[in-house]
């Protein structure tokens, strides 16, 4: 792992870290956000997923979560959106999907399967470079994302209820086989069988997951993907019968950008604080 | 004036707008930030200015100000930092003279002079644009900016204290007449006799200014321009024999960037809050 900047920020440090990923055969990037109070020891550690088009920057110069990170003492820690520095066919012709777009699955299709493995690396190979190398405590994370990273933080939080306390999401893809984001980016990645994708559904998970903690999301009612590709009572619907306790906020207005995930900030942070201070 | 975007955050708006300058003789961006006071009336109007490289995009995604803002009933206003769409000879070579690099002044010298009048810009044509567009009150301005603009901040607010009520800076260059920065793109846009050059200098200002208001400095004691390009403490002993009261605040371990920035907006935006208030 080498440093690519590491940089003094609300008294605490934000990292930008570069290593060769096994999980996906390229290198990768990473940011890492440790508050003042990690110069004391292991503090929670909270993992963002970004959304379409993103790297591991737009989050951490964008978004205004340091601020809040520092005065609850989380680590935050955002992963790059796919592997990088390839050329596979087709791989950069489309925003949705290749470079940019992983969809935090493990793809099972050629040519992907050999290196679109986010799934992997983001609840993997990571995490243990991460406790390796920062003061966190992995007793205490939480996942939260945005728009395709709500997507992976919900399908990871309800999968793994165990090694998460706490999850949120600004303007997710809750259900990905049932809007054309998600199917797309499935047929490509995971193929035409559609019993597959159900794994990577957080609306199909949520029935049988063991996940109880309460799920906070919101949503801007301006958002132009509202109702296409972001379908959030779809999710509600299917977590209530599920028993999961959600909270879905429309905020009147608001679209799909990083001052919608900004104003919001936070709400979601002290969502996770409180969580992730048992 | 056209809008480019306007986008709801932090329950305001935030706008970039495209005008026809004819100070510039260009088409030029700004970007204004009208809190949800502004919808029951004029508010407060506080000025940032950027820093080399910049446009009007810097501050509004990366500072965190709107927060500060919506709470204390602000409006941001944000200019590009030269004109646009230009091929002047030279003008795209090096970051800190020409496009990204305006420094403020109106160019007296040719090819600049024709369009490299940003202090007209600033100081004239944009303020009356922003007031007859805009719900602000003219009567409380404030202003701050970071690096070369906060040369621009500070230099406008001592020349025009009738205009301003308040002024902050982050790492500014306060005395270009002295340091390699200004030195280049003094000599390029007002020519060898220095003497025109004090009248943007603010170390010089400070000895003659009216100024009687508090002023705040921060600056990043890791900040790789300090003592090279940035010398605040020329500017603290200008303002003390002065009789302009200046709080320098030397941060440890804090570099140029917007993570340094953002890290003390909130002072900032209280302290101009505090002075806009009366």
């Amino acid at each position: 792992m080498e440093t690519v900047s590491e940089t003094r920020c609300f008294d605490g440090v934000q990292g930008v870290y570069r290593h060769e990923s096994t999980a996906t055969g390229t290198p990768m990037r990473f940011a890492v956000y440790l508050p003042p109070q990690a110069r004391r020891g292991p503090v929670p550690v909270l993992w963002w997923l970004s959304g379409l088009t993103c790297t591991e920057e737009n989050f951490i110069t964008k978004a205004g979560a340091q601020r809040y990170a520092a005065e609850h003492g989380l680590a935050l820690v955002a992963p790059d959106t796919s592997p990088r520095g390839l050329d596979l066919p087709g791989e950069h012709d489309a925003y949705d999907f290749g470079s940019g777009a992983g969809f935090y699955v493990d793809a099972t299709q050629a040519p992907w399967a050999s290196h679109y493995r986010m799934d992997s690396y983001v609840t993997e190979e990571l995490p243990a470079l991460v406790a390796a190398r920062f003061p966190v405590d992995p007793a205490r994370q939480g996942i939260f994302g945005h728009s395709m990273g709500g997507h992976g933080a919900l399908v990871m939080a309800l999968r793994d209820p165990d090694r998460f306390r706490s999850v949120s999401a600004f303007a997710p893809i809750v259900s990905p086989t049932r809007v054309p984001w998600g199917e797309k980016a499935f047929a490509g990645y995971l193929g035409d069988d559609r019993a597959a994708w159900t794994a990577y559904d957080a609306a199909e998970l949520a029935a049988d997951s063991a996940w109880r903690a309460p799920i906070l999301i919101d949503q801007g009612d301006a958002d132009p993907f509202l109702g296409t590709q972001l379908t959030p009572e779809a999710f509600v619907s299917a977590a209530q019968a599920g028993g999961i306790p959600v909270t879905l906020r429309m905020q009147p207005g608001y679209d799909h950008s990083y001052y919608f995930i900004a104003s919001f900030m936070a709400d979601h942070m002290a969502h996770h604080a409180r969580l992730l201070a048992r």
